[in-house]
């Protein structure tokens, strides 16, 4: 069953509320509930439900769920797991729409079977279930917050998904400091039903939604998760903050939460794709989720910098490099805009420095100079505290300019450099909304994030093209190694799967003959290689079986009958299935495209270049199927060796037409037929542009009944 | 002049100052310094000088230093920059031995000349001089703050040296906010004398200093004061902030203090050689220095996280394989040290994670156990906000926890996440001298930072060898090239160069006949390679002048004749001073060997793996001369390719002894003969393990009567 928008209204807009569970004893999670609901004000209905209190915080209530008359939209549970699913029969009797599952003690105690019962009990009833093992929902649309959280959250614009409940609660506490209003903080613990796709499905559409964060320990359905970011990241910020990004850390998160973390780097990269903006840690996270929140998106990406000081002028330039943003250098320019405003000391380049001996007019003057410029697309002001410095006049002109700039649809942001007054200006700024920053760097980072979200809104949106790669054909190859017993196939197979669909293979045929042999030869064009094939012999060149650069007829027939009688002596009852004489590949830039199943994310592809540069210097990168052209194109971009494929040291630039083509091609065939899992071709060679590109040696796994 | 001990203690120490341009005017510098030296009660003698005032602050002034009757020790100088000179002389004339010289205007400005001047008046007179353009000093010893700086500068065991002064001014406040007291901050501006090899060599000795932070910008006698780092860094943390890092930024630095900022890389690259603890910004090196400052130092590497929280933990785990910390991993050990205080679903593997629903008591116990365990080497403790945070029970126990610990001699740090009552408990944490912080990452860099210092003080100092490489001969070869007017050598004169340093080499011979190339080819074997030798003939393959891989006297013979045609049909009027005939080298695997005089740090090495390593990767390392042994096995593990020398794919690990008395031949080269600037060995081929190495192509630059 797919929710649809109207559905999911519901979840984040209930008419009326129950909590079975609902207490009068302090302490107990019931209670904290009840009374964060009622303090919250909740706009709809509130149904206490306690077998035995007959009033609970003063209302009248019920024994059962279904004693109640009117309907009720959602059910938070919040007593031991042992008695939910009876709850859960009740609720789905009772019509109930959605399950707030507070609950613990469910998979990741290990009682994984209870959990699968109790979710399927509830989808069956009609029922969506958040949760189990979560700290609730807030939904600041009817002042809903049915969490063991804080109180007092403040209404805004920013939601929250976190999979940890012990780290939202202490989120809202930070939101709470930081002065950031949220519309919704929504704990999705095991997700045993609704997960991060579903809600930012709904996010993305929901109008007092401006940004997103979410904070994720593990993927299960990543598939659908990637989709759902690709179109909300389109309209809307997404932070996301994933624990476990080291070995170590991933094998902590498995064992705190039981789910897989799977590889970073795939993560990593597949986020980036998607257009998520990925913090490394919960500061960065909020410091983005904020200014990005409350930012008007800049119209270019020409930025200034305005300082009264070299020194932290200098940090934030090296700053902007770490987090690519791009400074605006045009000398005439930058004194046409800010030589009026400036003293006779400073510098009109940029940073532009005022120097600390300039007057906070000089300053004013500075800021409103580029804010008035239609060339200056964003500003960064920097302050390091002079002895004059004057908290509250510093403050007041600063509210004045960001208020002007407001008007402009300027992004403008303020580091302060020094000591406790600088502190306290700091702290006075933002709980005006105004996003001052003590460190250089955390400001300038704020604006990299920036910067990223605007391009996910220009980028154009290429088709995700799956290329008709001969499915039928290469799905008859897959069954045939299957009904063989394999889980691979061998190389003449793995051949004709990808000459099925259409990426380059050497020219190549079986001779069971000398004569066969011979007339392949002629065929395929001198040289030629020779390869014995036979499944029991697994190292060719052990064996003997292997002859390279066949340059006539005669060579032929001897190397013919010297692999026979070198694979007979090898392994006497080794089952000679045939010699393969195929074409003799020139060497060209060995690069590697693979394509596996992520147990999270599903087909992914994978580019590298060749040999020891994936092997010591791990320079892979990788990208969820399927793909389109200008996704390849990127991916190629991100390994640090791709100027190798644009020809170095004088050389031609390589065909990179035809290896996209054929990378492309690679992501198709594991898109389309279920049944492969894993390909590798390692190495294909890429030569000069126009000449294309060959495969040299093929790996794929296969599977049977996949699940899809 | 080499400055000793006794000379720097006046400068830290002075029993009397005289501050030039005291001023009884509200906003002037003079008064300010008056106003901060008088209320920071100096206890030595305070002497002001005016001209036309008779009291300064209700003290006697002077027109002149010379009417004053006692020794003046150190003179401040406020006045502008043109009257300077005149009272330079006037303190030489009264004995004074140190000059602050706060005026601005001389280098900085372009006034490069009158600050030569004023530093040779000074140095002739027997002074040494800080500054001019800074903002001062402060040293707790005799409570002197002769700085335009704030107030009240809190005594402690911290030591500042800062090269701009508007940072310096904004780091005393900084100070201030976290608590960190100073035993001194000084401002080095223009350096004109004085620099922070002085200081750190007197910080170095100095009791009352237990940890340094430098802020640098540019580097002028680098070789001194890498010289000065490594020592003092095997006795105390010194910490440096250097800005421009970045190209752009490096280009902002110079324009701001006119010093050249170097390459980034290089700069990183010793400063790590030399044990210095780079902190990127502000921020991460003040944390660093309050911790590094106040934590014992841990005996052993294994350290436990103890968490509340498990996402938490999961960032903590990732922040500890970012900044290098071993977490202690023996499940069994952990059971028997965590089992008795954990509640019964949390989890004994590290990170220790006791869960939300464990009581104050439960985390407490669990950190009390860690700290007692002798196996337990270093302590992390994080905690997440619950419901029933407390925050005044919580900084109760922690502080008591934490003076436990002071007895144990194990470092440990706290990182709370949460809302407004968790920042207030930080904030209170940290009055009290705790290392509380707010973000995970935060903490576990002060580890990170921590712990390398704990490896410089461990680290053996090995000797700097400077092999004997043959340098008179090699300084003839110089000389013979620079008298022939040109700054570089030829390949047989590099070759030669090399030779007399017992570096190997491919066998050469010039010939100038047939006869002669045929004999060389003779004695040196075949094959063998031919080049055309002639300086107006740069290009040597462009020419037809390289012939590869000649087998036997017939080949030699008809590529001799064939070379000579081709070079004259190249250029008629070519002067041909030969062909070179060699041994052909057999392929091994490519290295870069390059040794230059950097402008900031003089003799630098630097190491790569050849090729497209070098070229697309920028895969290479830096290192100060002379190194140790030692030094240069780290140079080679540093570079990611690394592995190449000890063999992939079941290649045979290469003979990195061999290339590691090449890299330090090369580097004894360049410091024992100054004339040469540049060597580059392109590539050197490392052969299997015991096979050696052999140059293939080298250049040597050389320049006459380089200043040392």
């Amino acid at each position: 069953m797919k929710e649809n928008d109207t559905g999911m209204d519901l979840f984040f807009e209930p008419g009326s509320v129950a909590v079975i569970g609902a207490s009068n004893t302090v302490g107990k999670i019931g209670y904290k509930l009840m009374d964060n609901i009622v303090s919250g004000s909740y706009e709809g209905k509130l149904y206490p439900i306690n077998p035995r209190d007959p009033e609970v915080f003063g209302m009248k209530a019920y024994k059962n769920i279904t004693e109640i008359e009117g309907p009720v939209d959602m059910a938070v549970i919040a007593i031991p797991a042992t008695f939910v699913l009876d709850e859960v029969e009740k609720c789905a009797k009772k019509g109930v729409k959605f399950l707030v599952m507070i609950t613990s003690g469910f998979s990741e105690a290990g009682n994984i079977e209870l959990e699968r019962k109790v979710i399927k009990a509830a989808r069956d009833g009609g029922m969506r279930v958040l949760g189990p093992n979560i700290f609730g929902l807030y939904s600041s649309r009817v002042s809903l917050n049915a969490t063991f959280g804080p109180k007092g959250v403040k209404k805004g614009s920013v939601a929250i998904i976190t999979q940890s409940g012990a780290l939202g609660i202490a989120m809202i506490g930070m939101t709470a400091t930081e002065g950031i209003g949220l519309s919704s903080i929504i704990s999705v613990g095991n997700k045993g039903d609704l997960d991060e796709a579903d809600l930012l499905d709904h996010l993305a559409e929901d109008v007092n939604t401006k940004a997103i964060m979410a904070y994720i320990e593990g993927i299960t359905r990543g598939e659908r998760m990637l989709e759902s970011l690709r179109r909300v990241t389109r309209k809307k910020p997404v932070i996301v903050i994933k624990s476990g990004r080291s070995r170590r850390g991933a094998m902590a998160a498995a064992s705190h939460t039981g789910s897989l973390a799977g590889s970073d780097e795939v993560f990593d990269a597949v986020m980036r794709q998607c257009g998520v903006l990925r913090a490394e840690n919960l500061e960065e996270g909020f410091n983005w989720l904020k200014f990005i929140a409350d930012a008007p998106l800049p119209s270019g990406k020409d930025t200034v910098i305005v300082t009264n000081g070299g020194g932290i002028g200098v940090m934030a330039t090296d700053a902007c490099e770490k987090y690519g943003i791009e400074l605006l250098d045009e000398p005439e320019l930058m004194r046409n805009i800010f030589s009026s405003s400036m003293p006779s000391f400073g510098s009109c380049k940029n940073p532009i420095d005022i120097t600390g001996q300039a007057s906070e007019v000089n300053y004013k003057d500075a800021l409103l100079a580029g804010l008035e410029s239609d060339r200056v697309h964003a500003m960064m002001a920097l302050y390091c505290q002079t002895a004059d410095f004057d908290k509250a006049s510093y403050s007041e002109m600063i509210t004045l300019i960001h208020n002007e700039y407001m008007r402009k649809h300027k992004p403008i942001a303020y580091s302060l450099v020094g000591g406790e007054e600088v502190s306290e200006c700091i702290k006075e700024l933002r709980s005006r909304g105004i996003p001052a920053f003590q460190g250089v760097y955390e400001m300038v980072s704020c604006f990299g994030a920036l910067y990223r979200f605007r391009e996910n809104l220009l980028r154009e949106e290429q088709e995700r093209v799956s290329i008709d790669t001969g499915s039928i054909q290469i799905g008859k190859i897959v069954d045939a190694a299957l009904a063989d017993g394999r889980d691979f196939l061998l190389s003449h197979e793995a051949r004709a799967v990808l000459e099925a669909a259409g990426i380059p293979t050497p020219k190549s045929r079986i001779a069971h003959t000398i004569e066969e042999a011979m007339e392949a030869a002629e065929m395929i064009g001198y040289p030629v290689v020779m390869k014995i094939v036979s499944r029991d012999i697994l190292h060719k060149s052990d064996a003997g079986g292997v002859a390279l650069d066949l340059e006539d007829q005669e060579e032929v027939m001897d190397a013919y009958q010297l692999i026979i009688r070198n694979a007979r002596n090898y392994d006497p009852h080794a089952r000679i299935d045939g010699i393969e004489v195929s074409e003799m590949v020139h060497k060209g830039l060995e690069t590697i495209i693979g394509a596996r199943r992520d147990r999270s994310f599903g087909p992914i592809l994978m580019f590298g270049l060749g040999g020891i540069y994936v092997e010591v210097m791990k320079d892979v990168s990788f990208r969820a199927l399927p793909i389109s052209r200008g996704e390849a194109i990127s991916l190629l971009k991100e390994v640090r060796s791709y100027p190798l494929l644009l020809g170095v040291r004088g050389e031609e630039s390589k065909d990179i037409e035809a290896l996209i083509d054929s990378m492309m091609r690679v992501g198709s065939i594991l898109s389309s037929v279920k049944r492969i899992t894993d390909i590798e071709i390692n190495p294909l060679f890429v030569y000069e542009r126009g000449k294309g590109v060959k495969v040299v040696d093929i790996r794929i796994m296969v599977a049977r009944d996949r699940e899809v």
